[in-house]
C-alpha cells in the first residue's frame, strides 16, 4: 500500500526514534492528521529548530539555551561539587532531589565495541574544569573540589568511571584537593531483598555503613 | 528542572500523541538532538507541511496527496465493490490482502458518548457514491454494487454498521442491486479455540459454514 509521499517520509523520522518500530509510527503520524494545521506549523518548527535552538553550556555541556546554563549560572550551587552523569536526562532527574552541586554531562560512556573512546566524550573539558578550580582553591587550606562519579552500573558505566578516576589520579591533582567519589548503591528505597537482583545485592552488602 | 523552553514546548507536543507519556517524550526529544540538523529541518517542514500536503479522497475519503487517491484512480480494481472502513489505517491493512474492490472511509464511529452523531462521519457522501452507482448500474440487470461493513466488533463499531445498513435500507435501494455484506468474524487463523475469548467464539459458531 502507498501512501502518500510525505506520510511514508514522516513514517520513516519517526521510525528512527527510540522505541518507535513501524506500526507505532504510522499510527503517531496518522494522528498527527487529527492536529489542527496551526499547531502542526508550530510543532514542525519547533524540531526544525531544536539544534539552532539549544547549545551545550561552555562549563558543564549540558543541553542549554545560553551559553551558560541555568545550574552554571546559579551562584547559590556549589560550583565546586561535580557531579559527572551520562546523559542531559540523568540532570532531570537528579534534579528532583536536593542536590546543589553542579554537573559534567559526558554525553555518551567509553565503549570499544561501538568505538567510542575517551575523545570522543566530553572529558577534556572536565579535567580543565578541575584545573581551573583547583588553581582557585589553592590559596585556601580548607576548601577541596569534589567529583561525584555518577554512570550508571553497567560494562562501560563502570569502566568511564574508572577510567575517569585513573585519569584525574594521573593528572596530579591532590587526593585531598580533588576528591573522587561514586555515587551510592544498593537497594532502592522501598525495595524487597527477595526481588532484588544479585549485584544489587552484593553492591548493598558492599557499601554497608 | 527548567529545560531549554524549546525542549520544554517539543516535550508537550509529543506527549499529546497516543500512547507517548512524559518520559518517552523526553527520550524522544533529547534523542533527536543526535539528528543532524538538515535531517531535523526535513523533519521539522515534513511535520509543519503534513495537512496542507494532504487531502481526503473526493470520492473514499482516504488520505491522499491528489484529489483523487490512487486506489481510486485505478481502473483496474472493482468500484462497484466498497469496503466500508472506520480509519485509513485500516485500508492499509486491508491492503495487504488480494481485494480489489474500493473504501469508503468514515473517519470515526457513531458515538453518542463521545457527541459523535452520523453528521460527523463521512456517512453522506458514501450515500451519495452509492446513488451515482445505482444509477450506472440501472440498465445492465446483472450488475449489482457491494457494500462491505468492516468496522471493529465494538459497541460503536457494531452500532455505526447497524445504522449504515438501515440508512441504506431507508434510502430504498433495491436490495439485489445494493448488497450489503458485513466483514467475516471468527478465529483468527492459527489461532488456539482454547485460547479465543468468548464473543470471538460465539461469533465464529455462528458463522459457520
Amino acid at each position: 500500500m502507498a501512501f502518500p509521499n510525505i506520510i511514508t517520509d514522516l513514517i520513516n523520522y519517526f521510525e528512527r526514534l527510540p522505541g518507535v518500530g513501524s506500526k507505532t509510527a504510522q499510527r503517531l503520524v496518522f494522528y498527527m492528521l487529527n492536529f489542527p494545521d496551526r499547531e502542526l506549523e508550530e510543532f514542525g518548527s519547533l524540531v526544525g529548530a531544536l539544534k539552532k535552538r539549544t547549545q551545550l553550556c561552555s562549563t558543564c555541556k549540558n543541553i542549554s539555551e545560553e551559553e551558560t546554563c541555568k545550574i552554571c549560572s546559579d551562584t547559590s550551587r556549589n560550583h565546586r561539587q561535580i557531579l559527572v552523569v551520562t546523559s542531559p536526562l540523568d540532570v532531570v532527574a537528579l534534579e528532583r532531589t536536593d542536590y546543589k552541586g553542579v554537573y559534567h554531562v559526558l554525553h555518551g560512556l567509553i565503549d570499544p565495541l561501538s568505538y567510542i573512546g575517551p575523545d570522543d566524550i566530553y572529558l577534556a573539558s572536565l579535567v580543565e574544569r578541575l584545573e581551573k578550580l583547583v588553581f582557585e582553591v589553592k590559596n585556601d587550606p580548607d576548601s577541596f573540589v569534589e567529583v561525584v562519579l555518577a554512570t550508571n552500573a553497567g560494562m562501560e558505566g563502570e569502566s568511564t568511571a574508572h577510567y575517569i578516576r585513573d585519569l584525574i589520579r594521573e593528572k596530579g591533582f591532590d587526593e585531598s584537593v580533588v576528591r573522587i567519589t561514586r555515587i551510592g548503591r544498593g537497594l532502592p528505597v522501598g525495595g524487597d531483598i527477595e526481588y532484588a537482583d544479585d549485584n544489587t545485592l552484593s553492591r548493598a552488602l558492599d557499601s554497608r555503613r
